[in-house]
């Protein structure tokens, strides 16, 4: 029975158990889930800054998941953090739900915006990514709802208010007729947003999923000429990290 | 259970057959799975002539198999003929081989090429559809291995050899690094050929399969802002279409 | 005397009279002009799914065309249905106003606008065309005046008015300086708006009218390396087709 | 009436007879052509440098040219030496054989190609321009044959000879569908070409020509909004301009 | 010691002197400062007529400059007027304030607008040269503040109070979060524009100046190949030129 | 006297004080430099996985250096590896040796290539990078002579001769017009590469630590908009990281 294993890229543990309840909820019956977080790292990760702060712990879990035969890895964060990286390490499939839910919403419309967190004056530009994937004509807008990552819960129906408002932004002002969720913190949301805004709505994480299953289910993964191995060199850890 | 059309959009009947086994094979257990095809149209898809002469005719059989309660919809051609018309004209997800595959490509490298059939001199530029994507920027070269659709079985060895010195070419001269099967014929070579030339091959037919499963599962379909209802109105067809 | 076949790509037959006298007004003296329409197809184009169901009878109608020995043919539709499919079939040029008209706005201005018909909820983005042709940089914006391409004529002084305040739009708000008549039904409208807007306002209909006789001039056609002759193959059509 | 000049930018008085004859030879019979060349200015355009030579001399012929009572004027060079400028100082339509002939090439074809004169070793990338335009996705290549512009008629049957040669190349290795003759002194050539190669071949004066009637006929010019009426202001020239 | 010429491409000759001031004030304490303007030409430059109208006289009084000795030229406008035929011309760098800080802006952040001078309704385009420079993605927006150039110093305090104006519309509305002053002649703004706005504001004279002091000092110049030495040939000038 | 720091981002100790002659041999009077290296991190940077192995390290130095006072940093790799991040957490102007010399490269020419290093079969696709900066358009080539970075000083004449034959290479078959040597390891093989190969070839040490110098000198730094200050939060590092 393939394995897939769900890495939640930052050092807040309690997200774990909701977590693996959620992947294991909507995983292929023919797939066993492993979630896990980092022990070094940010508690959140809403910039490049975080992003960085996170990358070479993110890369040593995954070298040990695949020694630990692990089958795919979900890099379970929407900014993908390490990603290149990891996918040079390895050769496992790894799968971001950044870009695999941006791929995915290119088959739905013709436009997509991002809905997402963070405080506003932490709004991040997607374009870079975007304009680096070379879909820059296919992007409408990015809007954050001005909410800290780790207080998304605090307030569920504010939160879902908020989410509703800037859908509807997205739509009416950027010409979106795609919308996609962010930050894989907003669990749940997805469904309830579509039937407000009558435009699909993607969770990143459950595409993530569905993409991991895919791959090891086809025997696809990465291409090697794309992310070469790395050749052994010296390399030097703080003491903890090998 | 949720049922899956696959709509093989060509009057050539003897496909049916094994289509329908090698979908039925490949199919999550929780899917059912139906093959059909054509009653008017070419016998197989090689031009955009060959489109037109059979958009029609999809689109009406995709109106039945969303009045018979089909789920989801695979228009099983490389080209998508017809898909943003049968995207309009019903609910259920519409997944078209040839977009799923591309998007597919760029989540696995930074460079795909299409290996196709077809005489060469029937040689198509992909590049407008490609434009239309906005995906120009990723795209490293299409290359016909000159065999016509409907020949591609009579002779599996030569159609194989011929695919490994296009891949190769694609590869060495163009940049590849994720090659896509760029015709849904050509049924069963991905996996050998990925063994010889060391990047992802990608058999556009089985990923559209996929990409149907995870938007049923997912409870996603393409977006109506995108593809508007067409309003009622006077149209008329010859005999026997409706 | 070379001589240029209109096509008016729907059933709606009392448009041919006018269409005639229209053209052969506009037409050059050294140039024989006939109109027809079709038996088959929409009684308007105003979504992909009416481009589809006129494409298979246009297809079959230039051919006819070809070889009754008309010179060129003109698509009379904006969305320029089955144009690609066309141009492989036949050798003669054959002419979109949609794709002529809008190169022709990129030799008069910095970025154009596309003033449209088709009620406002059946908003077509016209992206996915203009990313096609490569021109999205050019490109400012499409605004719908929300009255149905059947109803063009039923009250000319609001069709007028409400071009008049969505060109305002297109100049003032997304920074057009070139505007296009989306739709070969908004007949005479071009003159008066260009005065009232003091940009240059393109009839499509004329300009594929003038391109046709330029082509034909000129002796230029279509690339048939771009659009090669579809291979002889079984195409099955309903009675009635041929 | 209607009157178009056809301006030869440069101050090489030998070739207003000849290009008088081939332009009133093709005009349509119900416009009237004069044909003049500059006074000061190179005696051939091949580089920016020639173009910034002529460019002062352009604008001041133009606008008498305008206030001579011309309804439409040509600049007679691919370069479309100071196009930008003349068309801010007059109001009348001003056509650039090369800019035309580009926008027609893409109605033809998927990808073009310029065979043009010159030194090899002063071959100029077009692709600034192209950029500009926003048709770098349509742009296959440029290739210089090595004739000085002022030599292509010493000897038309080796010139002829490397046309189809670079043509062949444009075509075979660079994937053009269409050729454009990227020099307005390649007179006489494109038919033949066109015979040859089996592909079209765009002769760039022809084209301007009837853009320039087209845009008299239609009664359309540039727009004012995009190339406004430079204010007046101190400007001073040399003795002998005003 | 090396010697910059500055070059002001207008005929206003009481710039003279306080651009040099500047300049020398400015300049590294290894570099030589020249500063001149044209005896022939407009008395600013604010539309593409006046760059042609300048163009030659640029191009002439560089290659007097290379003859004397200079080792590196800024032409002192944000317009670049004649910028590519005068790299043909010289063998010295030759640097476009306007370029140059274009480029600068990309370094320190993702979208630049451009806060630019000039009666608001002789507002021009930046696309065309952004097109061209292929940085159309970087570009937010251009705003004029509608003061003619030659009035910017009338009152100081109303200009500045219109740039936080237009700067704060850049900033909020077109999402830019680095501003370029757009003509050389706002002398003296951008430190206090940077303390009010919070973002950089780059004043394209003095980096300019520094670009050319690198090239210089790094032995770098421009590319032959991109620019190479026109050929010589007849080039006729009116009495005063050569 | 402003301080510039040099970073290199790597554990290799023997190229401080070389770097260090270098660079302030380069640098202007009036700046002082120091030069450091990374205590936790690769050898070597030639992958995305050893931009993420430096990364963390490379931030964490970056936040001393500011405060300790710096008024600039330089990252002394090509892969400006950690760049955005460092942006962010620090309010000084930070140069990547990479970015800065791309964007000087399109100052002198229209198309550049890359000459870098590293096994060719680990050759990195430069495409990612130029896509997300916009700059494809621009883009020749990258080629890679095929030696570790750790190898390149011990052969130095091969090493040359190695770069003059990509350098051909780029410039006659991918159209090159300005040289980037891509690995700041390169030191000293610019001069004699430009007098060999007759195009500007670029190394981008010395370009960053100019750009630096300018950045200080007119008060400019890296735009906050776009490099928001991170949010304080909880962050867990291994020991001897903080």
């Amino acid at each position: 029975m393939p394995k897939i294993l769900v890495l939640i890229p930052i050092v807040t543990e309690n997200l774990v158990e909701e977590t693996e309840k959620y992947f294991k909820k909507h995983a292929s019956e023919d797939f066993e889930i492993s979630v896990t977080n980092l022990k070094f790292g940010p508690a959140s990760i809403e910039t490049y800054y975080d992003d960085e702060i996170a990358a070479l712990f993110i890369v040593k879990e995954v070298e040990k998941a695949e020694k630990a035969g692990y089958d795919a890895v979900i890099i379970d964060c929407f900014d993908d953090p390490g990603l290149d990286a990891v996918r040079e390490a390895v050769s496992i499939p790894v799968v971001g739900p950044g870009e695999a839910s941006i791929y995915l919403a290119c088959m739905l419309g013709e436009k997509f915006s991002i809905l997402t967190v963070g405080p506003p004056y932490i709004k991040r530009l997607p374009t870079p990514r975007i304009r680096r994937m070379g879909l820059a004509s296919r992007f409408a807008s990015e809007i954050s709802v001005g909410v800290e990552v780790l207080n998304i819960e605090k307030d569920r129906e504010r939160t879902f208010n908020l989410l509703v408002e800037a859908g509807r932004r997205a739509i009416e002002e950027d010409g979106a007729d795609v919308l996609i969720l962010g930050c894989t913190g907003l669990v749940g949301y997805a469904e309830d947003l579509q039937k407000e805004l009558k435009v699909p709505v993607i969770y990143p994480g459950l595409v993530a999923l569905k993409i991991a299953e895919t791959l090891v289910r086809l025997n696809l993964r990465h291409s090697k000429k794309a992310y070469p191995k790395p050749l052994p060199k010296k390399r030097i850890y703080p003491k903890g990290i090998e």
